[in-house]
């Protein structure tokens, strides 16, 4: 029971401890963890609009901004014209951006291993899965009303 | 490889769903996330100081001095002179706050079986222990000085 009990703490601790050690990783790539989110994030989205990047990468939209005016001035990101909307920009990796984005994996990968050190293959797949069906069920009841008695 | 990839927003998520959920459950004490924390910890720690509790409930000094000026008002808590310091004052609960932990403690275990509901109680100890194991050793690896290669 005491265990179970510290599940949010756990939960917020082992978040911020995984967000500080990734962070540190991509140091070594002198990159932020916005600018390796937004990276990641536009990789799985190319073609998206900068707004909706934004959303995905989880910045404000004004972080977004300048962080993408400095990835195009550093030949990382191209903004090429929507050819639905002659006022938007859609946004895509340039080839320079992909071994960069690889890197970025690589190291969440490495961080997330020094993680489960001692943790067995079979154990951190189960662990995943729970992860996955407690998600699922938090959303859930986030989309109820409240709690009813 | 991708589900694993999803650790570090599944993490961040189900915290942020779990707190949503016990702050709905929290409204019917008519409590709000601070008040709960610093009664759950004052439970723990009776004979703190006000400066310790709010590093143990992880709120700004300024904020705790607010919620335990309110909570004496209320008869909850009470502040009594530390014996060996006659600036500072000591924090106990009063035999009124007692219940209003025991019934924070039940809505805290509800809302987790809400969010473990079809995990049995083996999975849940074993999850339990994979999140012990990941923080243990996401406390180390921040205890070093960093990344080597």
């Amino acid at each position: 029971m005491d265990q179970l009990r510290n599940f949010g703490f756990l939960l917020r601790d082992v978040s911020r401890l995984h967000v500080q050690r990734f962070e540190q990783h991509a140091k070594e790539l002198a990159l932020t963890l916005p600018q390796c989110k937004t990276l990641a994030k536009l990789e799985a989205n190319e073609g998206v609009s900068q707004a909706r990047l934004a959303e995905l990468a989880e910045l404000e939209p004004m972080t977004m901004v300048r962080i993408l005016d400095r990835m195009e001035a550093d030949g990382l990101v191209e903004r090429r014209p929507d050819p639905h909307d002659r006022r938007a920009r859609q946004l895509y990796l340039t080839d320079k951006a992909r071994p960069l984005v690889a890197e970025i994996w690589r190291l969440a990968d490495e961080t997330r291993g020094e993680l489960f050190a001692g943790v067995s293959l079979r154990d951190r797949k189960q662990f995943m899965a729970i992860l996955a069906r407690i998600h699922a069920n938090g959303q859930a009841l986030a989309a109820q009303p409240g709690p009813t008695r």
